[in-house]
C-alpha cells in the first residue's frame, strides 16, 4: 500500500485526541508537542555522510518540526543502532554539539544491533513546550504566503556531498540544517497556518494550500536564494523551489503582518484548488516534480 | 563500542532531568513517563513472523515497560517501514488489535521507506500516566523477590516458531505477549524496585540486584511453570529463567507484603553482590549465560 494509504488506515485505529485526526506535523501530549522523524542510510542521508552530520541532521529535522509548532525544545529520545566503532564514537560527538547548540537535552531511547550490512535506520522522537503556532491546515484566502532564510542551499549541497567537490556553505545547509526555531517563535502567534519546508518550497507550499482548501500562487523572482546558491547554481528559482532539505519555515499571514527581516514574502493564498508559478507576474509552468514525494 | 560504552558516553551529553541520568527504564516528562524501544527484523523476530505478530509484539514491548511503572497507557507513536503490500495490511490489523486490547490509542508517527532487502526496523514510543513504580535500583536487603504470571513460555514459543510446530499458547505466548498492566496498578505502589522481564529471569534479577548494589538469590523451584511449558520442555526451570521475552513483571517487596494471586516469590534480596541459585534449598551453579544479552 502507499504512504497515503498507509495513513489513511492509521485514521482508522484507535486515536488519541492530541493525534489531531493524524493529519499535523506534530501531536499534542498535555501541554507538549510531539513529533517524530526516522532517518534512513540510502534515503535520508548518504552512506558516507559524516556521522556526526547524521547525528546532527535527525536531531535538526526533528526540531524544524518543532520550530514549526512554534515550541521551545524540551528534550528528545534516540533510537540507536550501534555500529560498534568509530561511527559511534563521531555521531557522538555530532549529537553533543547538536544538542548544545539548540539546548535540547537528551531524555532517553534505545539501542540495537542490526544485522551485518543493513542500512542504519536512526529514529527521534522530539518534545516541545509552549507551541503557539497554528497548523498547516489555518490559511486564509487573502493570506501571503513567507518563507524563513533561503532556500535551494541544502539541494545544492547534496550535490556538493555527490559530487564530492563544492562550496562548503552549501554542503554545510546539507548537512547540519538549522531549524528556524527563534522564527517560530516570532511567527508562529501572528500566523494562520505554518509548517516547515522539508520537501521542497513548492510541495509544501502545495500540501498548505491543499490542507487549507486553496489555492496558491508562488513567485518564483521572489523566492530568497542565497549568494553562494547562485554562485553554483546561477539564478534558477524554480531547482532551488524543488529541492528538499531546506527546513525553513512557511506560513500564511494576513497581509497586515509583515515580519521582513526574519522572513520572505514569496506568494499568496485564494480562493480555489490550484497551483500557480509567476516571474516577474508573468506564468511559469508548474514542473512535474515538486520536490521529494517519497518523504510525504 | 560496547552498548554500555554507548550508554556511559550518552551520560555525559546534555541530560534532561527527567531522563533520571539515563539509568533507568523510562523517563518523565511532565506528568508522563515516556518510554521507546525498536525491533529489528532478523534480531528481535523472525523474518516469517506474522506482521500482526510483529506489530503486537513492537507495541506490547513498549507497554511491558510501561507496566514495570505501574502506568496507565495513555498513547504511542509509531515509526514504520512501508513495505508497500500485504505486509502492510496484516501489519495495521494487528495493530488495531493491540491497540483495542490494552486501550492505547495512536498519538502519531512516521513512516519511511527503506532500500530493497533491507531488515524492517520498527519503534515505538509509549507514553503512560499515573506511574506509581518505583526505579529497578530501589530493593533492599531483606526484600523477597516476586514474578508476576509463568515465566519461560515465550522462550518455548521461540523454539516452537523455529521448529515450525508445537504448542499453539507457547507460540502465542512468544508473538503475542500480554503486558501486566493491572499487575503493574497493584504491585507499583507496594514495591521498592519494579522491572519487566524481558531478556530473561536470571539476567533481570540480577540487574535489579546490581543497581541496587545488593546480592539476589532465587529459588529455581519457586520458578512459577506453566502446565504447556512443562508439557513441552519438562520441569526445567533453568532453561525457562534464561529465555527472554516473558514480558513479566519483576519486583522487591517487603517481607510484609504477599500479593498472592498476583504475582510468585521466587527468591531474596541480602546485602553483597552476588547472584546465587537454589534448588530445593541445594546450591545450583550460575549458568554461563544468563539471559538475552544483545538486548540490555
Amino acid at each position: 500500500m502507499t504512504e497515503a494509504e498507509f495513513i489513511a488506515a492509521l485514521r482508522r485505529l484507535p486515536l488519541h485526541p492530541g493525534a489531531l485526526g493524524i493529519a499535523d506535523d506534530a501531536a499534542r501530549l498535555g501541554g507538549f508537542v510531539v513529533t517524530t522523524d526516522t532517518l534512513v542510510e540510502g534515503v535520508h542521508f548518504l552512506p558516507d555522510d559524516p556521522p556526526g552530520d547524521v547525528a546532527w541532521k535527525v536531531v535538526a529535522v526533528n526540531l524544524s518540526d518543532l520550530a514549526a509548532k512554534g515550541a521551545v525544545p524540551e528534550g528528545i529520545m534516540l533510537n540507536y543502532p550501534l555500529s560498534g566503532g568509530a561511527w559511534d564514537r563521531a555521531f557522538l560527538a555530532g549529537l553533543n554539539a547538536c544538542l548544545a547548540v539548540f539546548d535540547c537535552p537528551l531524555l532517553g531511547g534505545d539501542t540495537v544491533s542490526l544485522p551485518a550490512g543493513a542500512p542504519r535506520v536512526l529514529t527521534v522522537t522530539a518534545f516541545g513546550r509552549d507551541a503557539a503556532a497554528p497548523a498547516r491546515s489555518g490559511a486564509q484566502a487573502g493570506d501571503h504566503l513567507w518563507v524563513t532564510g533561503c532556500i535551494g542551499d541544502a539541494g545544492a549541497g547534496l550535490a556538493v556531498a555527490r559530487a564530492g567537490e563544492g562550496p562548503v556553505a552549501l554542503l554545510a545547509a546539507y548537512r547540519r540544517p538549522r531549524p528556524r526555531l527563534a522564527e517560530g517563535r516570532v511567527l508562529g502567534p501572528i500566523a494562520h497556518a505554518m509548517m516547515d519546508v522539508s520537501d521542497g518550497l513548492l510541495i509544501d507550499a502545495w500540501r498548505m494550500a491543499v490542507a487549507s482548501g486553496l489555492a496558491v500562487t508562488i513567485a518564483l523572482d521572489q523566492v530568497p536564494l542565497s549568494t553562494a546558491y547562485r554562485a553554483y547554481a546561477g539564478n534558477d528559482p524554480l531547482r532551488a523551489a524543488t529541492a528538499g532539505d531546506d527546513y525553513q519555515l512557511l506560513c500564511a499571514l494576513p497581509p497586515d503582518q509583515r515580519p521582513t527581516g526574519v522572513a520572505t514574502c514569496v506568494g499568496a493564498f485564494a480562493e480555489g484548488r490550484a497551483l500557480a508559478l509567476t516571474h516577474r507576474g508573468a506564468p511559469v509552468a508548474v514542473p512535474e516534480r515538486l520536490g521529494f514525494e517519497h518523504r510525504v
